[in-house]
């Protein structure tokens, strides 16, 4: 007997992720999965976004981490609802682990849910969560080959923020091509939407908010 | 019955590991497997590496990848073998592809084998490939909090190199706390051994070079 546990997995994770997108559909919820390389800026661009959108969105947060709870005390601080899920070693979160912690969201009232998954450009795409959309993530002080070189939550995500472009400012301190890294993200995925942002000082950030709040009313 | 296959993948990973361990020790090899993030240099470090070390040490490198041959390529051009691995879609490198890359390697002239592991701080840690030690590199582009938010391969480590120093030489440019980043990483691991470094403009990585020369000679 052969036992294919790593499929067995994922489709137990899809009928979580199913019941999921149940729960989004009848609250009202426009779900949002957040996936990037550890230090891309996640947390900073939720709490820019939560702060800057606070009249227009009602924005919930789950905060996916191995350990510690240092990113959900930040968007704490921004008053906004947040549960901090640890994995405790795994390098993603499951859906499973999602539900649990909308049952601690008060998902009735809010209009946006972002999840932000373990910082990890690999695993995390291959776990649906329940979520309307991926969203990608890229520092620049990462390079411009990462959507060549982790092509799979480049061809998922509807939108990819191209953030810290506050270092490119200061001439030859980060070589980053935006259009080399636009190029091969659109080969994978025509439809990618592509911020280039800085969350630091708030640049290209009202493009992406537009974005939200059109996705927002959308739904 | 319950089948625990992530435990069978583990066992027959460690056969490997040790065949690959004990190939190294016969050819008199030390081999460091360097992990990271995407995009906190790893590649940029070996290639400044081969080339100021190329009188003393005789090394090669494995490129693990999941898609394209970028990586290799730059190793390439200052002449040291190379060979790379594409996993298609898989996390981190197995043994097993370590062991097939080592039969496309001059093992017997190298005095030092590099494994540039795939970018990723979480999965590789957990897979032993047969070297000597692992390498942790870290962006300050990805802030002091990642050895308190990815313990795993912190605490696994010999050596731990803290890249892109230059980006903190433009006041207010980058926040990271280097102290920071060292205490959480020595409560982890009290023998680690810490290497601020600038791979683009040398700054350090003399004390890398000297640490690297005294592990080969020692072997």
């Amino acid at each position: 007997m052969k036992v294919n546990i790593g499929k067995k997995i994922l489709i137990a994770n899809e009928e979580w992720a199913f019941k999921n997108s149940r729960l989004f559909a009848e609250q009202k919820n426009l779900c949002l999965n957040m996936i990037s390389s550890p230090g891309s800026g996640k947390t900073t661009i939720l709490v820019r976004t939560i702060t800057e959108l606070k009249d227009k969105i009602k924005i919930g947060v789950i905060e996916g981490d191995i350990q510690t709870n240092i990113d959900a005390e930040k968007i704490g601080a921004t008053e906004a609802p947040v549960v901090q899920i640890n994995t405790n070693g795994a390098c993603h979160l499951l859906a499973a682990q999602v539900n649990g912690a909308l049952e601690n969201l008060p998902v009735g009232d809010l209009g946006l849910i972002f999840i932000e998954n373990v910082g990890n450009l690999v695993c995390p795409s291959a776990f649906q969560l329940g979520e309307a959309g991926k969203i990608v993530v890229l520092s620049v002080a990462e390079g411009d080959d990462k959507p060549a070189k982790y092509p799979a939550i480049f061809a998922k995500s509807k939108a990819m923020l191209i953030n810290k472009t506050d270092l490119l400012d200061a001439v030859g301190q980060v070589d980053f091509n935006i259009e080399r890294a636009k190029a091969d993200a659109y080969k994978l995925n025509k439809d990618i939407k592509i911020f280039p942002i800085s969350a630091k000082t708030g640049e290209g950030m009202a493009n992406w908010y537009d974005w939200l709040v059109e996705s927002v009313k959308n739904l």
